[in-house]
């Protein structure tokens, strides 16, 4: 498949579908439990942050989830994981069928997160922002015991200029630097990642999360790309100036994060990396996988609980991922 | 260029001109000063064994040095570095050319260390291991005072059990995960690489250098190997269970050779970045070269003073590079 363009910028399509499901409804679509299907790759970032929020609000049964498999052709993501190559709920093997049922002219990325209205089987929304901070803001009445606040209204404008200035030089950053299609936007990518980076260490050095002093919606952003690092973004995208496990504030801080209920439960190196070294053909043409690195490390002590912080404020954390969403044995640390 | 084949294993072409350059000029090719011409590229790990040997014994004015860019098309090795892109010796724009004197009908690698006979602009070996061992054992007469033993008598079947080893597996087997045409031959050549490094780094563990007490061809040829891991092999073959600068006894080893008179000042990194990532185009089809990784830590303190050993032997180090053998300031630490 093809990412790299001769000579020019990678630019994200960010034309989304931005219908809301909220609790009243005003976009046709309101918030009730068993109705919507969270469509998700593990693979993905963008996704991950999906998944990582509904296990810490607990928004497991209220809005259910179907993971598409890590590696897909030029018509995207598929349900090849599922018995018969089916999502078992939506019926369908792509997830281009949903995205053609809510446009049959529908031309624009097929992407994950998506959330799919289980009657029509049409996409309501793949706004990847939007979906996250309305499993905060509209999902509330769903929520278990115990969640915590992930945007909570004195700290969001801090939040949303974090979250701004991650997007743009880290979590888009490093599809800059590796789908760029000259050196001379390739470096400039690598270095506004790389500088970012350097402050958000400055950040992090006193303070145990990015905003205040519990999880927020900014470090579920921030993790999903440092947790791919070292296993793709290092390599395929060339970030390599060094390696997250090179980067001792970052990397403890990833590690808190990783250990923390939510977060390191979601994650699937496997799927990473398959996604990541098999699809994008065009920088890596020979599909080979590489077997490193090593990521036993995940599980070192971070040594972070020493600055203090409340990781869920006045909540608690989640309980283990109910049965059929646990990743596999051997794609994780 | 094409250097994988689908399903397939790497395998070396190793059909070598195997004519020697001999003090008693048995094949034709007495040792003569100033007669024949050292062609390398810094780029090239198989090319820096010569050229580190050549200063480790001062064979500098003896046997003079042209050196390619690092950079090639399908004909292989130029000499563009050079005013008018020829070289001022040879006269000739290509290394190909020399391959061509030498026989008209050469259809194997036009490869370097290759050295060619100046009368004749042809070329008399390209037998990377014999190019050394005959520095040490045939150009004797020639050495500078102080030129320490490489390929000592009493050690000669250690050095080369040692040497036979790294080379399948550390040497070549680089090339071998790198160019592997298939995920079963990569993971073969992986695992290979990283047991044996393993075992490098406990004989390395209390001893300072491979073999005995002192430098050896053994500690050249796996330098020439280790000076590239991070900046290539580790993200362009994919050899990432993790970098050298993650390996605390075979990275504080290759330090400990970096900073030594005639290593690191032979080193390249510009040269070797842009060869692999530029050339290689079947497994970097952009071409972009990536900015790092960070080189700073090759002048780090080692410590490896305290494992004692005496690198020189009764030799002593060697001089700086003559005028017009620098590297260039920028391409190093």
């Amino acid at each position: 498949m093809t990412y790299v363009s001769a000579g020019r910028e990678y630019t994200r399509d960010s034309r989304y579908l931005t219908t809301r499901i909220t609790a009243d409804g005003r976009d046709g679509y309101p918030v009730e439990p068993g109705r919507y299907r969270l469509v998700v790759s593990r693979a993905c970032p963008w996704a991950s942050r999906a998944v990582i929020v509904r296990r810490l609000l607990g928004l497991e049964k209220a809005l259910p989830m179907a993971i598409a498999g890590p590696t897909h052709d030029e018509r995207s993501w598929t349900f090849d994981l599922d018995p018969g190559g089916r999502d078992p709920v939506l019926g369908i093997e792509r997830l281009r069928d949903a995205y053609l049922a809510r446009d049959p002219g529908y031309d624009r990325g097929i992407t994950v997160p998506a959330v799919v209205d289980v009657p029509t089987g049409a996409v309501v929304t793949n706004d990847v922002s939007r979906i996250t901070l309305d499993m905060s803001l509209e999902w509330s009445a769903h929520w278990r015991d115990g969640a915590p606040l992930l945007y909570p209204p004195a700290l969001r404008q801090e939040i949303d200029a974090v979250n701004d200035m991650v997007y743009r030089d880290v979590n888009n950053g490093v599809y800059r630097a590796g789908f760029a299609g000259s050196q001379e936007k390739y470096a400039e990518a690598y270095q506004r990642l790389f500088a970012r980076l350097d402050l958000l260490s400055e950040r992090l050095e006193r303070s145990r999360y990015l905003v205040g002093d519990t999880l927020t919606e900014a470090d579920v952003r921030l993790f999903t790309t440092l947790v791919r690092f070292d296993a793709v973004y290092h390599g395929h995208f060339k970030c390599n100036r060094r390696k997250l496990s090179e980067t001792p504030v970052l990397w403890a801080y990833a590690r808190d994060l990783f250990q923390t209920p939510g977060f390191g439960d979601t994650v699937d190196f496997d799927h990473i990396k398959r996604h990541y070294y098999v699809v994008h053909t065009d920088i890596n043409p020979t599909g080979i996988v590489p077997l490193g690195p090593d990521l036993s490390g995940w599980l070192a002590p971070h040594g972070r609980e020493e600055l203090g912080g409340r990781p869920f404020g006045d909540g608690t954390p989640p309980g283990p991922p109910p049965p059929g969403e646990e990743v596999p044995a051997g794609h994780a640390p």
